[in-house]
């Protein structure tokens, strides 16, 4: 096996990872000595070992000595959650690090490769980094341009509306994409909606998968409407992190000790993804309503649009769903069938 | 082999047909003597013979005496471009006819049947009455209904848009929705556009496939506005029948020899299609604009619609697509993914 079929395979294992390791990206390792696998790991859930921690510990002591280390994203060279990889690997005797992908955090790039050098081991990097991109583009993206991923996510009938009329809630698709977007929710570390969305439809906002780290509930209300809907389910389950931005100081006082309330100056959506960023949030799944979704196109902060359409059509009294203030079309378009509804993601816009 | 089966190979028959029957219904037929096929036989091009002469003309005389006929369509009884195919038959010796679909053209429903036990043969009704049922939909409508069956067009962006703008000609869709429209309209008797479509695009209208009767080419411009474009394609091509609809009596003399412009006191969408009606047109596409399609959906004389839906957003300055005036949800809908554009068609409404 070649370096490149080692590493699809170190892929694989990052994939395995899931949404559990939450703010730490998703990695995989895989050590082989003379030809063969001697072990596999990944990172564990956020605050768990790394990629390359977890490989290790299957093996006996010594037993990496002479090995080669396959790891998709550089190694750590730092102490956060966890100690340094970069030593464990020193230690461990391991001659040879191909990584597939350099950390792409400042704090990071290229320090794990160099220290792994230092101490005479020989490294390759670059091989399978397409398909190890792949795996964390949230991830990658925030550390690269120091603010969240932003996903618009609409369900959309046929003639492009969101609901049947102003303040109706309106189920447009099907189960099965109801079972997908609860699904995809878990991949994503907030999830936004407006105060419109929030009144009409009371949600809870919550992924099907159960995780130690769910996606804050983020509502914008500038205004402060919902100082009038306390009783919101947001406001009172308690089952995730709720935070309200507003630029009403009197909102606080009135929603109660569950929703973490910012007030800001200035509550325009680059305001709040400013304070986001600076939170630490990777990623936000935008749910709504338009006028939300309007708001983050003109902003220029959307890197990608899920499309949940239903071919039922609402007709010309139905609310219309979010336009970009330009035409906008996209390298990267998957499309797929979900009975008779259709999952239409696009990422990597091109500027026409 | 039992009917239904039997049943099936003549539809499968009738499918044979194609559009070249033009006003005539795809019909097949199958001669079983003795467990065996004889002879099977599909309408022949419009002025040609009916599935049943076929058939039978494919057998040596007397070779069909005693023999079972199975026949998609009941047996025309009356003289049209043919003689009556109940006569052929009784002077075949056939001595059982199944049945698929009673003939919904009133001149001739129930006659063929009640003329062959007249004569003593046997004969079966609804037998595989469903799958046929789909060959025809369009001569099954305009027979049932006096008027044309009509199916809107749309090419649309995710964003529920027809165009960048008013007045502009924007390509949406990919090649292969390009193939697949112009085999579709081979499929209709009449290409229904309202005047700014004809000024923008100055399309052909044409299908691909080459037929002895094309659809008619039909312009809606109500007031006339086409007198300044005679030199638009449509009317001077020679091509396929062009037909122009106005309240205009001056437009006439303005288009030259190649356009029939029908001149009405009221030129709105009920009473052109009432025209049509009457010159026996049995199905219209109506590929725009939504100007003309809202007209079609607020009259009630939508029977399907057609989308063709590409994932490009046009964006806020973009012409919205076609909105029914009501909710309108379809019980047929059948969804096909062209590259990265989708197909959807939908029939059935059922009012909600």
């Amino acid at each position: 096996m070649n370096d490149e079929t080692l590493m699809e395979r170190a892929v694989a294992a990052a994939k395995q990872a899931g949404a559990a390791t939450w703010r730490n990206p998703q990695v995989g390792a895989v050590v082989v000595k003379n030809g063969h696998v001697l072990a596999t790991g990944h990172t564990q859930p956020y605050g768990g070992s790394h990629a390359e921690r977890d490989a290790l510990s299957r093996l006996a002591p010594g037993q990496a000595a002479g090995a080669t280390l396959y790891v998709t994203l550089e190694p750590c060279n730092h102490y956060g959650k966890q100690p340094p990889c970069t030593q464990l690997i020193i230690n461990s005797g391991i001659r040879r690090v191909v990584v597939a992908q350099l950390d792409p955090h400042a704090l990071v790039t290229g320090k794990g490769v160099a220290n792994l050098r230092q101490h005479g081991i020989e490294v390759v990097t670059g091989v399978g980094a397409q398909q190890a991109a792949q795996v964390n583009p949230h991830y990658d993206f925030f550390y690269r341009h120091h603010r969240p991923w932003v996903t618009l996510k609409q369900a959309l009938s046929l003639d492009g509306r969101v609901s049947a009329g102003p303040g109706q809630r309106t189920a447009i698709t099907n189960q099965a994409v109801y079972r997908r977007v609860h699904q995809e929710r878990a991949g994503f570390q907030g999830i936004v909606i407006g105060s419109t969305t929030a009144i009409v439809d009371d949600p809870t906002l919550l992924p099907s998968v159960q995780l130690a780290h769910l996606p804050i509930r983020i509502v914008l209300d500038r205004r402060g409407r919902l100082a009038d809907y306390p009783d919101l389910r947001l406001f009172n389950d308690g089952l995730a992190p709720t935070w309200v931005f507003t630029e009403n100081a009197a909102l606080p006082d009135r929603l109660g000790p569950w929703a973490r309330v910012l007030v800001l100056p200035d509550c325009s959506v680059p305001a709040v993804v400013q304070v986001l960023a600076e939170e630490g949030v990777q990623s936000l799944y935008v749910e709504g309503g338009p006028t939300i979704q309007n708001a983050f196109a003109r902003a220029g902060l959307v890197e990608e649009v899920l499309t949940y359409l239903s071919p039922v059509m609402l007709g010309q009294e139905g609310v219309p769903g979010f336009a970009p203030p330009e035409t906008w079309k996209f390298q990267d378009q998957q499309l797929e069938l979900l009975g008779n509804n259709v999952r239409i993601a696009e990422r990597e816009r091109q500027d026409v």
